[in-house]
């Protein structure tokens, strides 16, 4: 749970199938630049009704191992994105923002809390539509990691249960994320995305002009609903 | 590498086949009680001739999860097979000293580290001979979490290199090990096993006692090798 848009509509999801006291929510502090998610993660958690107790944050150094945009001092790609629809030459290819293994990483973490606490279920907002082609959002790749969870855990290997990896988003479009977001209720305000966000008081302002602003932008509009998102207005300016 | 007795020889290994210049080694700062192995782990990749720049420590901190007691407040099991052999009954469950999910944890931070650095193996000194039936070090999961890793990261899903995962320990006995690591000229006076060691001057004084100590001691004993081992002379005579 990032405290972006994608895992904040998936939590939404878990909680109105299940109710929230039979959930739990974990988040990494990874080394991310953009720290401010950490924040933003607990208050899309405890507007979805999760126990506090219940929603593990959990540190993880990934700037040790290095390789990407996302954590170590390599910058962030502006405006690719912005004046192109459909994507440019290039888009589809995985951008320097890619955090490698990130998603092999977090659900095995993920595995581990789920093994402790019991749950038979990792729900993840992986997502394989939009623009950026990370490999570890992909069907395949969450299939494959399906079974080596069950072979490499007690639950899986000797208790008889089986841990099933859940990506309700997987398929759909960023607009239809908005918009199954809206009908469950989740507050978009509380949700942040930027890849690169001015900090002010605890809160992102959004850059606006990073591949993921760009997208989360775009999908409002075409969702035809009202954009929450606090975007930074003097970064934003010198776009102009 | 942990600093134990079967990274290290799987380390002397690798650097046997390729030569040390080729090898890099990750260590887990994970919040292990016996936290004494990461000294040891650096001492074992410095004499195996590795790079210090090339050992990464990566921080992640499993206690946020829970579930063992190598990380939590559960007393670690001693004498359970310190005087019977064949081992009990119940001695091939799995112990409460299983951290869930860590090698699958690990793995995934060594095929991140794998791909930043573009290596194309993962060697790891699982081992599913002794008497710690850990799922998380049997073949099945290994391979599956092989065919995980290369769904899951650009080198594999795209640019159609192959992450293998190498485990040659995995048939070994605790004595072939041991013979194995004399050949290859490991020191294991630099190794510790212990799972509830004492610390002297940042060196593990072992208790002899858990699991871990008397598998290791027997198999020095069964190789007809000098066991190095530094006991923790005070804790062993409690035994008595």
């Amino acid at each position: 749970m990032s405290g972006g848009l994608d895992s904040a509509v998936t939590l939404a999801a878990a909680c109105a199938e299940f109710g929230p006291a039979r959930v739990a929510a974990i988040t990494f502090d990874y080394g991310q630049r953009h720290r401010v998610e950490l924040a933003a993660a607990a208050r899309v958690a405890r507007a979805a009704g999760i126990d506090p107790a219940r929603h593990v944050t959990l540190r993880i150094d990934l700037r040790a191992i290095g390789g990407s945009a996302l954590t170590a001092d390599i910058d962030v790609p502006k405006d690719r994105l912005a004046h192109a629809d459909p994507p440019p030459a290039g888009a589809h290819e995985i951008p320097v923002t890619y955090v490698p293994a990130r998603n092999l990483i977090f659900l095995s973490c993920a595995a581990a809390l789920a093994e402790t606490i019991g749950a038979d279920r990792i729900d993840i907002g992986a997502n394989a539509v939009d623009y950026s082609g990370y490999p570890d959002c992909r069907g395949p790749f969450l299939r494959a990691f399906e079974a080596a969870a069950n072979a490499g855990t007690k639950a899986g290997a000797e208790d008889g249960r089986t841990l099933r990896v859940h990506a309700p988003l997987l398929r759909l479009s960023k607009v239809e994320i908005i918009r199954l977001g809206a009908r469950l209720g989740v507050d978009f305000s509380l949700t942040t995305s930027c890849y690169d966000p001015r900090v002010d008081n605890d809160r992102a302002l959004a850059c606006g002009r990073c591949d993921s602003c760009v997208i989360r932008a775009r999908a409002f509009a075409a969702a035809g609903i009202a954009d929450p998102t606090a975007y930074d207005h003097a970064g934003r300016s010198t776009r102009a």
